[in-house]
């Protein structure tokens, strides 16, 4: 039969959905795994934001807020800016797709990094657009390169900062060298989902500047990571009315449930769970930094909540093994980064467990 | 500044999201309003669905299930095909999105009913796609001169199965005749949003034959309507796996909240609820229909949970009346139906006000 497709759909690889822990578990007979492999918060939402869920089911027969009004209005008072700068997606990642399907046409190149995030690719491709890939350097975004990467084509860079997966991050100076001078019909997106992870550093980047300049930049953040709710997908992007207005056109009209509003809200203001789950990142780091130490196995030092490994040739056996003795971490050979395992940082039990686990696979090999 | 977005997206207008129902109340003082705008369901969630929910709460710090792996199970097993055979969508607009991402390119064509629901022209032209519009005959789809109005560069056609806004249905013979010998690489989109509130019709289609034939058709069902989901956003499509493949890759792999997959599984197995939403729109609707009738006022027989009302010129000012009263209708202006109204079948209690109030404001003009 004839392909029914978008010719250039049929290059991509059609999505293979990993199996839910659930499945794992039964297939492999494991009673108790646990999961570090996805970069999420270790720590269930707070008892403040699971009450105000249970409080807002009883609407679920209504239809969600189209226009996320309250969501914006907490998140404009939070920045000091107009809540038309804001365009809220089902998690960050559908941001990302509004941004290529608004601005970008075949034919117009965008410049991503290689390995990064793996959405900018996928979302790029999925609509027929040239992706030049640029390579990291000593493990870092090399945003030189990028800029020296540009064409006459090019309309749209991604920046992950920090990146995922070496958990690296590119400096305001650097930054600001890259931007300054840079094309004026090219967007960049500057991707923060770790954002709260790394921003107390002194040297990470103020993005918010380029936004407050009228620079064609979309700053993204999400409620994902710091704020525990990726699985109610909820994220935002930050940018010049002009370009939020024209992402709104590709965004369906209910594209954020009622949940994912209210609970965002919640957690915007719950301090104290922030607070907590930075203490956690804090000492599990440096837990599993002295803890690969010892065994000598080298890592990336992160500025998130997960640590890029250099385990060597033995990867894929240690991330088997790891598997079979219930924790699940991420294997990064399909990343381009053969010898590597990503693991997120956990509850100090989850992290003492992985480090047990991996001691004695190691000692044994 | 030179337009950034992509120059077929500047003849769109941007969305303009509603106030929600608060904003409304607290700007026209109202302390007690209804909705009978959207078509939802005036039924909360059963308990079982919302304690599902407040049950995975709990673990929202984790990604969704990126292949709604028991879902498509659940679904697979009541339907007797594939999990193979479903997609599930952000709500079944997102499918409508799919559909028109992953088939049509530039230079095709799609069908489409005037009026009918405003998102597969909306998804169409976002994507550059031209619309052919074919109006309605005595308010209901006109499949007849759909198919007439064919071309060589015609690849989708959507069919709204209840319709909305009039509530109409195609029959199993019109279905039939316009499906024989229809051109093979045209996709037909059936969308039964409304399906359960008509399928016990005995001339209401059942449009899976044409599945089970391997014909090129896409079923839309959601759980939005009678299962009372429209806030967490879940709907589906049904068809043959390559076309379930295709669409899979401009899926973002986390387009589906975990509470949405966990509370339609619940909600599946509610049968006792979906009786009780079949009987008040029953009740309701024979109720309304008779004080319509003691009013004179016309109405098109509907075969779903809402009424589309012919009030006449004076339309306008009842909706803007009704709305001073607490009580929220769809003015139908903008989708082309001036002098019409469509009201959501109520709670027996919200049925009554609004007859009440619509009573009131129809003797005094």
């Amino acid at each position: 039969m004839k392909r029914l497709a978008k010719s250039h759909l049929n290059k991509i690889k059609p999505y293979k959905p990993g199996k839910p822990i659930e499945e794992l578990k039964r297939q492999l007979g494991l009673k108790d795994a646990i999961k570090m492999a996805s970069n999420e918060n270790a720590l269930s939402p707070s008892s403040r934001v699971i009450s105000s869920i249970a409080k807002a089911a009883r609407d679920l027969n209504r239809y969600p807020d189209g226009g996320s009004f309250y969501l914006k209005k907490e998140l404009a008072k939070r920045f000091r800016i107009s809540p038309d700068n804001f365009i809220i997606g089902n998690g960050s990642d559908e941001v990302i797709v509004f941004a290529v399907r608004t601005f970008l046409k075949s034919g117009d190149e965008v410049i991503i990094a290689k390995p990064t995030f793996l959405v900018y690719d996928i979302a790029s491709r999925v609509e027929g657009i040239r992706v030049k890939h640029v390579p990291l350097r000593d493990y870092r975004y090399d945003l030189e390169s990028m800029r020296k990467a540009i064409t006459k084509k090019t309309r749209m860079i991604f920046i992950a900062n920090p990146d995922n997966p070496t958990g690296t991050y590119v400096t305001r100076k650097e930054v600001e060298r890259f931007m300054s001078g840079l094309r004026r019909d090219i967007i960049v997106v500057f991707d923060e989902a770790y954002y709260e992870f790394a921003s107390e550093r002194s040297d990470y980047p103020r993005t918010m500047r380029y936004f407050k300049k009228e620079r064609n930049v979309i700053i993204l953040r999400t409620f994902s990571k710091i704020y525990s709710l990726a699985g109610l997908r909820v994220g935002y992007g930050i940018a010049r009315r002009d370009l939020i207005e024209s992402m709104n056109k590709v965004r369906e009209p209910f594209n954020v449930n009622s949940l994912a509003q209210t609970a965002a809200i919640a957690a915007m203001y719950d301090e104290g769970f922030v607070k907590k789950t930075k203490r956690l990142i804090k000492m599990g780091k440096s837990y599993l930094y002295s803890e690969l130490d010892i065994m000598g196995i080298m890592y990336i030092p992160s500025a998130t909540n997960f640590i890029l490994m250099e385990i060597g040739p033995d990867a894929p056996v240690i991330y088997k093994k790891l598997l079979k003795k219930g924790i699940i971490v991420r294997n990064m050979e399909a990343w381009g980064l053969s010898g590597f395992l990503r693991v997120t940082i956990g509850t100090d039990r989850e992290n003492r467990r992985f480090i047990k686990a991996l001691s004695d696979i190691w000692r044994q090999l």
